[in-house]
């Protein structure tokens, strides 16, 4: 049946996934896109992520943009971003995403540092300023396109 | 060298790409995400876009989120959004991304229609309530990562 119920002929059918769907989708890791509205406006860039402890890992270098982007809105205080992130089959026009929202941490204590390091989360242009940063999801939504 | 001229080991290096790098890479079309600050917060969305006329194309159903959202967006104003394209190879840790600005625009007129199907781009969750949307850039940035 067609997505909308309108009766158009078969197509396309895009569902809601509920969040344990999201998080199992996600749990591997791997590329996500960060979003947030920094000092350049609306950016997104895309980052190396670990899902651990029902939160998403990053790191990345403080001279990057996102580095000083998100040095610059965390500062001390809670910083609310958007992490994206999708799977997508061009060839067969299917695939899924997910969209967290939840504010944005600099993890600088020892257990926080720990935590990374269990995460398994490596940074791809890393350095020796190199930062890591948790998202800790408050919403969670994802959907599904598949051909019916 | 090092990114940052530090004097750590050989590594990654992240470059930034000028306008028309930005372009030719982006130019055959494919998955990108628009972002944008819609109903629901924050939002980022994958698409199947084609650059046309160097604007991006995209087609959305009236009944997705996207569709939804933009539509209660862009109104009879220009709604500005952002536009964010990659292609990442994790085995090598190499890759780009660019990042478009600029307004967002329903294409409803009979040459905006025959815009959009000059740029061959296909709705991939289609229907009879389909709409077509224009992002003309305003600013396109992009970065490299590669393996030094």
């Amino acid at each position: 049946m067609s997505v909308d119920g309108s009766g158009a002929p078969d197509g396309p059918v895009l569902e809601h996934l509920d969040e344990a769907e999201c998080l199992r989708l996600i749990a591997p890791g791997g590329i996500g896109r960060i979003a947030y509205v920094g000092r350049y406006g609306l950016t997104v860039l895309p980052v190396n992520y670990a899902l651990h402890g029902g939160t998403i890992m990053f790191r990345t270098s403080q001279d990057s943009q996102t580095g000083e982007d998100l040095q610059t809105g965390i500062a001390h205080a809670e910083y609310s971003v958007a992490f994206e992130i999708d799977e997508i089959d061009p060839a067969h026009r299917e695939g899924w995403s997910v969209l967290l929202h939840g504010p944005a941490h600099e993890m600088t204590t020892d257990d926080e540092r720990a935590a990374v390091e269990e995460s398994g989360v490596e940074p791809w242009p890393g350095g020796p300023k190199e930062r890591a940063i948790r998202i800790t999801p408050h919403r969670i939504v994802g959907r599904r396109l598949r051909q019916s």
